[in-house]
Parts: structure tokens; sequence; C-alpha cells
């Protein structure tokens, strides 16, 4: 049948190298090695205890059925209160659309906004979904070079310079992924007055939200009500396998995300809907705040260690949980460097190549999703390995 | 920003006039009406105790992170014997993809294998999401009318007279959503003939396999293993909430289903993933088989009620959970009649025009997804209304 072929649509979506890394470490964890972990873009953290009673509590009863596509609305409305509490900023809850994860609010957005053809700005390093979703809607991802001397960020100016006639909108992350780089109040003012300028769209990446370090995040709400933002349950609030996220639509995009949702989704998983209801419990909180700083204390820990030992540093991250070293001191192929980091001293780490193609093979991405224990490790262990590499 | 539109494509996506039905039914409920539900398209029942207390002992020590893109080894295996058991079909677990429901199979199905401008042929009527979903991939669906005089159901003869120059493939379900009516192996065989000879796909939705009543459902993987076979664990398995399914795809497309859950999804719901171990087991089992006797029933009861108020009835369907009955004796509109039985009997259903475009009119489908006491009142209600109303 059909001669084999799948669409030149999915031809065009890349694999991420970071599952070769995983899987040739988990071949040798198979074997025996012990491997420490610096590639893993999820939280070490089990699910914060009152998310899991919260989640055990609801399905005592079994009812496990289908929610509204939206989402459940006492969900969103302690999103919106969220807003209020964190932001200053007033949001209808029938703005906000739970979903199957950030991935899912991606998704919709995008499936709400691009057709066939249409540019979408990208950031050059960023989070390599992005692309990958705007492609298989038929549009046209175009990357902006955010390069170190950018400070690893969108400006206004960098947008403005990309624009072409084809440019829709833009998709942007602060904090990061890969770099953890952050944008401040003004400089996202900027880039929403020079998109606004365009007519074109903003979706606003704030899954990092929360992990930000002796600073604020700034959400691009507080600065316009005409923007699509998304947040997850994934990062902060500590839980990945739940697949829970939310989309916030300006009101013209309401009727068009119900519909996606439908179609796409039905609904987000429901005992998550359930579980996340106690994610902005106060007694949530706390523990979130103790991990906040426990990961704080990591990136410390290894911005120092890895600097000491010859990675050529950006400025400290000021988000997330990732630090994106260049290693051109030591090679000029971080992929190669990184399958030798993983073999010779046993420690994963993600390739720049997954994030882009500005000077990728200069950049290794360390996650700190690990203790300070093994982060120590590994750090001893990479010292051990350039010491014999004699680089 | 961006002048207020969404996308041309999510414009194409109509939505479902169910959630009408479903809206108003809730304000008279709000008004302390009482409804017999017959429009919802999910089980009433529970999720099965041993499902849930897989999750719950999963959920104990609460490491709730991602899994593999393509989902757990363990459940994949056990959906690989599932098909030895119940198909006597060989199949190796690589071709299974755990996914977000059918809906994400969905997806990955059509991602995996349309371009901008094919053709897919779906049935008329039939599941909506399909040709929503083929249009947001920028493909363009063309129905085939199944109606009653072809028994509902798809045929080789059909599809080779609607095959066009742009035709890729074809989507069908069997049992069908919203008629139940099955095809038996040697109409599956044909139907995979004709899409061979023509070299195109099949997308074969199984969901509703496990919920056929006195005979047997006929996976389209007994007669070809080049076809995109799709199931569920939310009809059979009663898991609607849980959003999990499952993809089996030809090897040619291993890798492109891989890409698109990492982009898409990252992965499947975790905790349903667990859950799921246990759908297999034999005390769960037990269950499923007593609820599907105990849907055979409520199908018999109101198959009979409904013929006996005066609907013309299809010939009696074998599967799924619906009833798609013909009130042409009543109305030549039956989106209005569905909001008469509503407003006036206190019955919800679902109209046709949610299902396509060849009639819909005249039928009205009925979902026995409420307990044999509540059809036995429904159907009550529904005389009582049809005698006053006097038609
Ligand atoms: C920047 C960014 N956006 C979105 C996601 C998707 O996360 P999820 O679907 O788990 O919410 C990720 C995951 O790593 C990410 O790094
Ligand atoms: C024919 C058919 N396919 C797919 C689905 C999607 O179901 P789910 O995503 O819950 O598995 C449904 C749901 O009603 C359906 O009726």
């Amino acid at each position: 049948m059909n001669v084999g072929k799948v669409s030149k649509r999915v031809e065009q979506v890349f694999p991420f190298y970071v599952m070769d890394i995983m899987e040739k470490a988990k071949a040798l964890e198979e074997q025996g090695e012990n491997v420490v972990h610096m590639e893993v873009g999820e939280p070490d953290f089990p699910t914060p205890e009152p998310i899991l009673k919260a989640a055990q509590g609801f399905l005592e009863k079994g009812d496990v059925h289908y929610t509204k596509a939206q989402g459940l609305p006492a969900l969103r409305k302690k999103i919106a209160r969220y807003y209020r509490d964190e932001y200053n900023v007033d949001l209808s809850p029938e703005r906000i659309f739970i979903t199957p994860g950030a991935s899912g609010a991606l998704t919709v957005a995008l499936a709400s906004l691009i057709d066939a053809g249409d540019e979408v700005l990208t950031c050059d390093p960023g989070y390599p979904c992005n692309n990958n979703i705007v492609t298989l809607f038929g549009g046209q991802p175009t990357s902006i070079n955010v390069g170190e001397e950018h400070g690893f960020q969108l400006t206004g100016q960098l947008i403005a310079q990309a624009w072409s006639k084809a440019t829709r909108g833009v998709m942007m992350a602060s904090p990061s992924n890969p770099t953890g780089a952050t944008v401040n109040f003004d400089q996202l003012q900027n880039i929403v007055q020079t998109i606004t300028e365009r007519e074109g769209f903003l979706i606003s990446d704030e899954i990092y939200h929360g992990l930000v370090y002796g600073q604020r995040a700034i959400s691009a709400l507080e600065i316009s009500d005409d923007v699509f933002v998304l947040n997850s349950f994934s990062k902060f609030f500590g839980m990945t396998g739940w697949r829970l996220g939310w989309l916030v639509v300006p009101e013209y995009a309401i009727s068009a995300a119900n519909r996606l949702m439908q179609n796409l989704y039905i609904s987000a998983p429901t005992p998550s809907q359930y579980a996340a209801l106690a994610a902005f419990d106060e007694d949530t909180r706390v523990i979130l705040n103790q991990r906040r700083d426990e990961f704080e204390q990591r990136r410390d820990r290894l911005y120092e260690g890895l600097e000491s030992l010859g990675f050529v540093m950006m400025a400290k991250p000021q988000g997330a949980f990732y630090i994106y070293a260049d290693c051109r001191l030591f090679t000029d192929d971080s992929y190669a460097f990184a399958l030798e980091l993983l073999e010779k001293a046993g420690v994963a780490t993600t390739p720049g190549k997954d994030f882009g193609s500005s000077e990728p093979a200069r950049y290794l991405r360390f996650a700190y999703t690990t203790s300070i224990e093994r982060i120590e490790e590994g750090l001893k262990r990479i010292k051990t390995f350039l010491a014999e590499r004699g680089s």
C-alpha cells in the first residue's frame, strides 16, 4: 500500500540528537556503568505531596471522564487568580485553555494562527519543537540568531531586521531553553511593540516562570492582552509526566482554540487536572519555593565548576535549569565531544545542535536536574577526563 | 497585534452542535430540571477497579516523569500480546505507539501521511474529527456517502468510485460512530485490496472494538501489515478521562511517528500508562465483559423502544454504543427536533449534522451510555412528547 512513503511534512522534522545520547547512556548503565545525567530536561523531584494527594483523592471515586474541552472551570479560575497574584494581571478564565502540556499549548496556538507558507520567527538557539510544529502546520520557521552577543535573547531590533513580507509572528521563551537567558520588562515591551507595529502575533512561552533566580519573571500579559501566552505544570510545578499545561489566548481566538481542543485532544487528562487543583495551594508553594532555592544553588555550583574547568561562560543565566556552555577550548564539534564525555567520563549532556544551527558545534547544554552531589561528581569526572585528554 | 485574525485553517473547523445541546441541558439541570442523557459519547461506568488500583499503586512513589515518546515498553508488549490473543496477529511492539487518546493516534497517523492538498476519503456519516484533522494539516477531506443503502459502511466499490488523482488514502471506523455499523472480514479485505491496488493508505479506527455484540471485530491488521490501526483505552476499557490510546504503524513509518510523538506530545500521560498496564489483566477483563453484556442489553432495549415509537430503524447495529435513528416521520430538521426533545421531553441526543452532510437532518444519534432505567425513562418521555405533539 501507499508505496511506503511518509509525508514530506514529517521528513522535515528532525530527530533530537540527545535521544542518541540517552540511548547510549542507557546501554552503558545496562552494562553496569554509572552515568551522571545532565541531559535531562525535567526536574528530578517527585510530584509535590499535596498534588499527589489531590490526585489520589480524585481517583478514589474512579469517575474519570472527559472534561470540557477547555478544561475544568475551577482550575481555570485558579490560574486566573495566579496571574493576578503573581503578575498583577486581570484575566478572564474564558481566555485560559487547559492543554496536554505546553506541547499542546504550542500546537493550539500555532494551528490557530498560521496558514501554509506563513513565516514565523523563532530563536536560535531555542526549543527545537517550535520550528518543527510550525513546519508540521505548513508554516515556514525562520530562526533569528540570538547568540551570545545578544545575551541569547530576542530584541525588538532583531525582530525588526528579520521581519519579511511573509512574517506573521514570533515565538520566544523567557527564560529560554537551552540557555536560561531572560528578558526584562523593557526588553519585552520593546519586543511586543515591534511586533504590534507590524500587526504580527507573539507566542510567549513562559514554561520556566517560577524557576527564576534573584529576580521576577515578566509575563507578556503584563504588557498586552493581545498575546498568546503558554505555561505548564511540567517544570516549576514538577509535573512533567502528568502532561498538563495551559494557553492564554486573546478574545478573538477563544472560539478557534475551543474547536482545536475538541478535535485534537477532546480534553486534557482528567486526573492531572484534578491533581493540579492543588498546585496553587500554600503548602505546595512552600515545597516549590524550596526546590527553586535548591535549583539556584545547583546553578551556582555548576556555573562555577564549569568555569573553573575552562568552559567559556555566558553571563550567569537567570532562570530555567540549564547552562549553555561554550566548549570551544576543547573541541570544534560539541556533538562528538558529548559522545566522548559520555563514553570516557560517564557524563551525559545535550549537544548544541539540538537547539539550532547558529554555531551549535560550540555548545553543550548542562541541565542541573540532578543533585548537588551528582553535579560535583560530574564536574570531577569531566576534570579527570580533560586532564587525561590533555587539552 | 496581528489584527485579531485566526488562521484560515481553523475557520474550516466546525464546532460540534452537540455542544449546544449539552450546554442547554446543563442550563436546564441548573434550573432543577431532570435530563436523560443520551448524547454522551463515553461509557457511564467508572474506571475498572484493577486499573484504578494500578494507578494508585504507581502514584504512591510520586515519580511521575516523562516516559519515552513511544510509550512504556511494558505496555507496548502487552498490546502486542493482545493482538495475538484477540486477532491472532503477530506484531512487533516497535510498531506500537502509546498516544494521548485515539485523538492523538489520528493526529500522528495523518501528520505522518498527508501533505498539503492531499485528498483523504472519509465516511459520511462518520466521526467529525477525522475531516477536521485532515483540514488542519492542509489536506482535503472528501466524504463518501455511506448512507443507509450501504449499511452505513464503506465498501471497496464506494472507494473505487470516489478515488481521484489527488487521493492518498482512506479513513474508516468499524464499528462506526455514529451508527455502530461494522464490516465483516470479506468486506474489510475488499476495502484493503481496493486501496492497495491504488497504492493508498488505510487508517483503520478500531476504537469500538471490544464493544461488538454477538460477533467478533475484525482488525485491519489481520489482512495487511501495511495499514495504520488505532485504538484507545477510552471506550471498551472505560478510560476516557485518562487520555490514552495507541497507534500501530507499518515499519516504514516508525521513525516518523517517533518524531511526531516527541514534538507534538513529548509522551502520553504517565499515570495513565501505568494504569493501563492492568487493562489486560484477567480481573479487568471479567468486569469489561460484564459491561459489554450490559451495553448489549441496553442496545436491544433502546432499539426496540425507538422502533416502537415510530423511528425508522436501520439494521440492528453490531457495535459501539450508539443507535442512529431516522426521525423522518417526525421532522425534516433533526437539529430542531433534538432541541425540542431536550426542552419539552428532557431527553438529550446528538443531531445528525455533527456527523456529515448526507441527509443529516433525518437522523439523531442516541447513545446508550446510561442505565436501562434511564433509557426506559427516556423512551417514556419521548412517547408522551410525541403523543402531545400529535405527529
Ligand atoms: C521551552 C519549552 N517549551 C515547551 C516545553 C514542553 O513542555 P511540556 O509539554 O511538558 O509542558 C518544553 C519542554 O522541555 C520547553 O523546554
Ligand atoms: C470513532 C472515534 N474515534 C476516535 C475517538 C477519540 O477518542 P479518544 O481520543 O478518547 O481515544 C472517538 C471518540 O469519541 C471516536 O468516536
